[in-house]
């Protein structure tokens, strides 16, 4: 596995239009209509990342939820960011 | 309600080892053994927070879970995030 340049990430957010490359992680910033589920999707996300064996940064606000990704092993991003943002994106809010 | 001062926050906290006031927070840093762990105890925290209606920001990463506590009705530090914090240090880790 390596790291993928700034352009491949830039090609493939193309097909992630809620995902934004910053502050090196690949990111996507979510609303919802309470706490309770805004946990309730975390623990979605966790459950995927467990799955995986990939972890996401992921940063709770009240009904405020970023989710970080990048690969410590490449230190960077990688294949599989974009393998667990596409699972995340089949979450329904 | 009233927000605290530096000096009350700094007196109180002699009572909580645990927590240290930074970035206008009270925080406080857990490290567990595995993620699953470290979710399972997220979500023991967001119990409580829930209960009181008071909401910490949570920031995971791997096996690491950052707790902050601060009371927007004051823009700073009230008895609420003492009280939530005293309830967080009852949980078993």
């Amino acid at each position: 596995m390596k790291s993928l340049s700034i352009i491949e990430i830039e090609k493939l957010l193309r097909k992630f239009p809620n995902w934004e490359y910053q502050n090196e992680f690949i990111q996507r910033n979510l609303k919802f209509s309470s706490f309770k589920k805004t946990i309730d999707f975390l623990n979605e996300v966790a459950d995927i990342a467990e799955l995986k064996n990939h972890h996401p940064k992921l940063i709770n606000n009240y009904n405020s939820l970023i989710i970080q990704l990048s690969t410590h092993d490449v230190n960077g991003i990688s294949e599989k960011d974009f393998d667990l943002a596409e699972a995340i994106d089949k979450l329904s809010l």
